[in-house]
């Protein structure tokens, strides 16, 4: 929904809650879609969400706890009442009220569990860890079975009545619940009546194991255009179903904190104008000092070299400059290495490869900046010696930062280390202080100091 | 798959080409899923690619062109035979088609059009840009009408035999050809036979105008949890139908634009591997020029305070390590801005909401590096009124970063300007020439220079 319309409805909402009038509220947020009931909802302080929550058809909770961001839901749960919290988890996904299960408190989630109709679909979620396949999967799935015709299969999904997302794929198990085909609706309602579904069913399925990284289950799906995928254990017993609604929101989540990382700040758990600057800062001191301990390495390279400097200010003039660039071209391959990585383009194994790569585009590179550098230190300063110092250095310090640029997130994919991690500022700091060096050595060569 | 699975069948396909048996060839490919296909077909060189394509069954050659990227295929079809792009095209889906007949010239794509049996479903798509909602739908889709009964509709599709992705949603259209609403398969299963499709459809549903930027339309698609979203013209008449496996691929290829623009790269083609090193540095030795010549203003400003520098050599001791921590603080800064802008946390018209975010943000922090910057100048050189000197200039650059990282993106948004563009390298550039004009002042002021 468009904001000025939003903000038109806000305040409709805003005057109903200070009217005190929470069913026309209620009913304000009722009539939305989920995601635009999220967003309305989340405009609202802290105080008006736990009086709204219960006031609401539960359905319409549940969707809108389902939107928001798990450290604001556990909040808003943990000021409602364990009867109103099992209306709400009853209306819920399995996969989301597992979520919701996991971010309470130990006790009250079980009184929930508890309170549940089916806490059976709930429980067996609560085991796998968030950001696993199993933390994504939803156990609401319908399994056919091989021996039933299309006719039954058909009459069964009438009868079993499912939520939009899990009817699209229909997967088929044998009599010990091993996952042995997928069939979708269309080849059903196309086929015969009486045709028997291992006959319809394509058994060459694709299905992930409930460990797999939820990231690398998204890739899954997104590779093969999958609108589900199965989840199964280490017998290939069918355990749950993954959606590619779910994936969205993986692969968005996946590429925001790969972005956070590069700009060397860990990714924010809500949205950013809902996070307080006091946690924002949290989020970034940490980097900030790290970097800038690694930067007084700087300042040691330059007392190292405090003598040439004294001799010749000249060359202070050129440093902002040269490391500059080099924090520029090694950006340049960071960025591309990480995001190939990401996408599966490259893998960590291709190491030499992709810096035989890099290495030739830092040579490219590196001449073209080597002359554009010269002409700039020719017109600053008559001084030919110092300017093709300052040209070789940046010929060098190009093909350096090009190198350290594609192999730093290789190697920190290598050893299990986010890549996003290592790129952006934490290159630039390395960079900084070994151009510094080379800078000065080359300088020093040629100008005999 | 994995790569050594991959790896394996490499071997194979290789022998099999270099015994000229071309059909075993193409049956080993066959045998694969398509995004298999392609990554075997890609490592291929040309002159295979081009022998093997003719001889495969179109259905894959279709699946291969349609998961490689724009450019390859271009060069690809040129090499083939009319004959044979025709027999592929075929059996493409219409929106990949239209892709591929945009992409080679307008007298074979002509000449194609004119062998397909039914142009007319690709034809309108040829005048959609690339980027659009209306190039990124495809017109196979069934449009049910309202006095149509559930039996009746069933029966259509029975007799349509959609491919898969089509089938999901079913739009509904009034005698004008106008959207009047959605169902879906199951409702149409579970409904009597009897009923007619007006009281089983949805009449709110969410479309979108042939115009709309892809991104826009996969933003809302992702956002409401669909699986397609129907794409009308201004008067609200059904052109076709996007779906959730081409609105995956748009959001990674809009996610990867992003990273590797904020690296200060333009984003590549196709991949990284596959790129000649001359053609990546095609495409970062533009930036890297301009950021030079960016960075130059840094040499000005030191030229500008030359004389201080001279008295006070110490001073530049502390150049890197002070413009580095400004260079890192506008990065976390614009990161989060970038992300949040791209998945619609923030506007451009918060402009001055996010910027007394950043504000109070750039405070806490620039007090934290204050303090530490301090300490480590106090223990480099006990020169007091250096200290504090080198320790104000943090406070005020970091604040500075904070603010410029936190606008630019967003002036950029709001002048239609891509913001990934002016992030990281372009930030680092202008905050390094006013940091270093900051702290020279600053140090001017304090040591009475």
């Amino acid at each position: 929904m468009d904001r000025p319309i939003l903000e038109h409805v806000l305040v409709q909402l805003q005057n109903a809650l200070e009217r005190d009038d929470l069913q026309g509220a209620a009913n304000i947020i009722e009539a939305m879609r989920p995601a635009d009931q999220a967003d309305l909802f989340a405009e609202l302080d802290e105080e008006q969400q736990v009086a709204l929550l219960p006031e609401m058809a539960a359905g319409d909770s549940a969707d809108i706890l389902e939107e928001l961001d798990d450290e604001q839901v556990a909040e808003l749960v943990a000021a409602l009442t364990t009867d109103d919290i099992i209306r709400i988890v009853e209306e819920m996904e399995p996969d989301e009220a597992a979520d919701l299960l996991g971010d309470i408190s130990p006790e009250q989630a079980e009184a929930v569990l508890r309170g549940l109709e089916d806490p059976d679909e709930v429980r067996p979620l609560l085991i796998h860890p968030d950001e696993s396949a199993g933390g994504l999967m939803t156990t609401e799935f319908l399994a056919l079975r091989r021996r039933m015709t299309a006719g039954e299969a058909i009459e069964a999904i009438r009868r079993w009545q499912p939520s939009e997302e899990t009817i699209y794929y229909l997967f088929v198990v044998d009599q010990h619940g091993r996952l042995s085909g997928v069939a979708n609706l269309r080849q059903l309602i196309v086929a015969q009546p009486t045709t028997l579904i291992m006959d319809i069913m394509d058994s060459e399925v694709l299905a992930v194991q409930a460990g797999t990284d939820q990231e690398e289950a998204a890739q899954i799906l997104a590779r093969y255009d999958l609108l589900a995928l199965p989840v199964v254990d280490a017998s290939r017993v069918l355990l749950g179903v993954i959606t590619v609604d779910d994936v969205l929101d993986v692969l968005e989540d996946e590429a925001t904190e790969d972005i956070q990382r590069m700009g060397g700040a860990e990714p924010l758990e809500r949205s950013y104008l809902d996070t307080p600057p006091a946690i924002i800062t949290r989020k970034r001191i940490g980097w900030l000092l790290l970097l800038f301990v690694g930067g007084t390495l700087t300042g040691s390279v330059m007392r190292l070299f405090e003598a040439q400097l004294q001799a010749v200010v000249a060359l202070a003039v050129f440093i902002p400059l040269l490391i500059g660039t080099g924090g520029n071209a090694g950006s340049q391959t960071i960025a591309t290495i990480i995001r190939s990585l990401a996408t599966k383009d490259i893998e960590p194994s291709d190491a030499f490869w992709v810096w035989w790569h890099e290495a030739r585009v830092g040579i490219l590179l590196g001449l073209g900046m080597a002359v554009a550098a010269f002409v700039r230190a020719i017109t600053w300063d008559p001084n030919p010696a110092l300017a093709v110092s300052v040209s070789v250095s940046i010929l060098a310090l190009v093909f350096w930062a090009t190198s350290v640029g594609s192999l730093l997130p290789l190697a920190a994919a290598r050893f299990g280390v986010d890549p996003a991690l290592v790129s952006g500022p934490l290159m630039s700091t390395l960079v900084d202080a070994t151009g510094l060096f080379i800078y000065f050595t080359i300088a020093g060569i040629i100008l005999g100091l």
